[in-house]
C-alpha cells in the first residue's frame, strides 16, 4: 500500500507520528484546515505553506454541487485544480448532505436530497461518494457514513448499522474500481455516545483493515464532556498502527483534550470562520478584535507569534480593519488562527516526543493558560 | 528640499522619470493602487511589494472619519500602520467631501458636510486638510480643492477661483506648520474642460512653485474626448521639471493616452474594485470571469503575466471562486488585476526610454490590441 504510518513517539495515550501520502509525509499529530469549495477562505496556497499547514480538506458535497467533480477530475484533481501540493483529504458528503442539503430521504441504498445551491433532487450511495471522490483525487478519502443525533440510543444504533453496511459497500468499490495506492479509504466509527455501540462500530470497520479510521458523529452537539468520554472508550478499541481522525473539532482546548486520548488528525472550519468574524484565536483565549480596548494597542495578536500578521501589524491597526469591513481583516485573522492551531499541534509533537511528563506538563499549563481567557 | 525629480528621457510629451521621496524612489509614469481606508482592498503589503507597487494612494477623508488621523499619527503615521513601507500619498479629503459625503454647505472658509459613516457634522477647511495630512504622514499630500462640474463653464471658474484661494491657504499652512522636507505638497490645477481657465489655473498654482502638480477635476464624467483634449492643453502649461500627476485615472487605454500627454503618476481603485466585480484586466480587454466559457479553461487569466495568480492558477478554477463567491477570488484578480497596470507602466516607460519611435509603436500596438477586446 502506498500509504505507511509509523509512530515516533507515544506519551500515555498521545502519539507522534508521521502518515506517508504520495504528496508528501504528514507529521501527526496535525491540524487541517478547511478549503471546503476547493479554496481555504481568505487563505492563499502560498499562505498556507507559510504557516506550515501539511493536510488540507476539502468537502465533497460541495465540490459535487459547484464546480463539480468531473470538472475538477479534468483540471487533474483538486491538487491542481487549486494549487495545493501537499496532502489533501476530502470527506465523504454524508455531513454536509444531513446538515446543509434540504434532506428527503434516506433508505439502505442512500440518501436523496435537494441542492442547497439550485434545488436539484440528487442522491448519493456510498458508490457515488467513492466516485465522486476518485474524481477528486485527495490523498485520503471517506466513507459514506450516516451523522446522526448522538444521545438517542435506537436513533444512532440505526445509523451506525447502516454506517457499517454503507462502508463495506464504500471498500468493495474502492478496492475494485478506485486506486487504494494513490487514495487512502478511511474508515467511520459510529455509535453516539454509547459505549457499546462504539465498542460495536469499531469492531467492524476496523475488521476493513483500511489505511486509517475516523471517530465520526462527534462535535455535533453533545457536551464536551460526552466528547471527550465517548473518545476514551473508542479511541482504545483502534488499532494502535493506524492513524485516528476527529472530524469537525478545533477549538484549541478539545484538540490537546482529544491528543492525550491518542486521537492524530482534525479538521475544523473554526479557525478560518472566528477570522471572519473578526476573532484571533490566542493562547490567552478569543479575542473580538472589534472591541474599542484594542483601538490603539499597538502589540501583535500574539506576541511570540511568527505568523506574517503577528510580524507587521498591530491589534489597532487589525481592528480597524475589522471595523471597517476590509477584506484583508479575513486574511490576516485567517492566517493567524491557523498559525495559531497549528503551532499549538506542533508544540504537542514536541511535548510527546520529549515523553510523558513533558506532554502532561504541556497539557496542564496549556489548558490553564486558555481557560485564564484574557476578558 | 527632500523631494527631487529627475527625467531620464523623453518621447514626445511622454517622460520617463525619478521622483525621490523618504520612502524611496518613484520610477515614472507609475500607476498608484488605492488603499482608501489604509489598506488597499484585498491586498496585502507584501503582495504590493512582489506587483511591483511603487506608490500607494490612502483617503485623507476616510482616515480622518475612521479610525482618526490622530490615532494614526499615533501608530507612526499611516506607513507604519499598514504596514507599507515605500512612498505614499494621500489627497485632500475634498473629492470625497463631494461625492461620498451629504454635502452642507461650501463657503469661501471652507466645507461643511455629514459624515457617511456616523451623520456626525464636520468641517474641511485647507488648514485643517493640511493638519490631517500631517497627521497621516504620507510622502505627497495635496492640495484642498473644489472639484465641481467639468462642463459648465460658470461654474468650473468657481470653483477654480476659489481652489486657488484655498491652495494658497495650504500653502502656508504646510509651509509654516508641516515638514516639506519629509512631505511634499501637491498643487491642483483645475477649470474644468475649458482651454482658458486650465490656463489660468495653471498660471496661478505653479506660481506656487510645489514639488508636484496635479491636473483635478476630470474622470468625474465629461468624455473621454474632453478628457484628452483638456489634458492636451494642460499639460504644456506646467513645468517640465516636476511630476504631474492626473488623479483617478485608471482604465488601460487612458493611461496610454495620458502618458503620451506628459503626465508621470496615476492613481484609480479602478483595478482593485474590477476584481471584487470578478474581472480581470488583460491585454486584450477585461474578462468577465463569471462567464461559463472560462469554465474548463486552463489557461491563466494572461499567459505572458509573472504575477501570483497567473503562475498559479486557471481561468477555470478562477471562474469556479467568482461563481462560488470566494474570497481569494477578490486577492488574486486584484493581485492580477495591479500587476497588469503596473507592467504596463514599466512597458511604456522602457519605450520611453528606447525613445520616441519605440513608444509611439508601444502605443498604437497597445490601443490595438486593447481595443481588439477578446468578446
Amino acid at each position: 500500500m502506498g500509504f505507511t504510518f509509523e509512530i515516533e513517539a507515544e506519551a500515555g495515550a498521545a502519539r507522534a507520528g508521521r502518515f506517508m501520502t504520495p504528496h508528501g509525509t504528514i507529521e501527526t499529530p496535525v491540524f487541517a484546515p478547511v478549503g471546503t469549495q476547493a479554496t481555504v477562505k481568505a487563505v492563499l496556497p502560498r499562505d498556507l505553506y507559510e504557516v506550515g499547514a501539511s493536510l488540507v480538506l476539502a468537502n465533497t458535497y460541495h465540490l459535487h454541487l459547484r464546480p463539480g467533480d468531473t470538472l475538477v477530475r479534468d483540471f487533474g484533481g483538486l491538487h491542481s485544480f487549486m494549487g495545493w501540493d501537499g496532502p489533501m483529504l476530502t470527506d465523504s458528503g454524508g455531513f454536509q448532505v444531513f446538515s446543509l442539503a434540504q434532506l428527503r430521504r434516506i433508505t439502505d441504498d442512500g440518501v436523496t436530497f435537494r441542492s442547497h445551491i439550485d434545488g436539484a433532487i440528487l442522491k448519493f450511495t456510498p458508490e457515488y461518494a467513492m466516485q465522486i471522490q476518485h474524481n477528486l483525487g485527495a490523498d485520503i478519502i471517506m466513507a459514506f457514513d450516516e451523522c446522526a443525533q448522538p444521545d438517542d440510543y435506537d436513533i444512532a444504533q440505526a445509523a451506525m448499522q447502516r454506517t457499517h453496511a454503507w462502508a463495506q459497500r464504500c471498500v468493495d468499490h474502492h478496492y475494485q474500481h478506485g486506486n487504494p495506492d494513490r487514495q487512502a479509504l478511511f474508515g467511520i466509527v459510529q455509535g453516539g455516545i454509547f459505549q457499546d455501540l462504539r465498542e460495536q462500530s469499531a469492531h467492524f470497520i476496523t475488521s476493513l483493515d483500511l489505511p486509517g479510521y475516523a471517530v465520526g458523529g462527534l462535535a455535533v452537539g453533545e457536551t464536551k464532556a460526552d466528547m471527550l468520554a465517548t473518545l476514551s472508550f473508542t479511541v482504545p478499541c483502534l488499532p494502535p498502527n493506524r492513524p485516528r481522525y476527529l472530524m469537525g473539532v478545533g477549538q484549541a482546548e478539545d484538540l490537546v483534550e482529544a491528543v492525550s486520548r491518542g486521537i492524530d488528525i482534525f479538521d475544523c472550519v473554526l479557525p478560518t470562520r472566528e477570522a471572519r468574524h473578526g476573532a484571533a484565536l490566542t493562547r490567552y483565549g478569543r479575542l473580538n478584535m472589534g472591541n474599542l480596548r484594542f483601538a490603539s494597542d499597538s502589540e501583535p495578536l500574539e506576541p511570540d507569534c511568527t505568523c506574517y500578521a503577528c510580524q507587521h501589524f498591530s491589534r489597532g491597526y487589525i481592528r480597524h480593519l475589522v471595523k471597517a469591513k476590509e477584506l484583508i481583516s479575513h486574511q490576516l485573522l485567517s492566517i493567524h488562527n491557523l498559525a495559531f492551531l497549528i503551532r499549538l499541534m506542533k508544540e504537542m509533537r514536541q511535548a510527546i516526543i520529549q515523553g510523558e511528563t513533558a506532554f502532561a506538563g504541556f497539557k496542564s499549563q496549556f489548558l490553564a493558560d486558555y481557560r485564564s481567557m484574557v476578558k
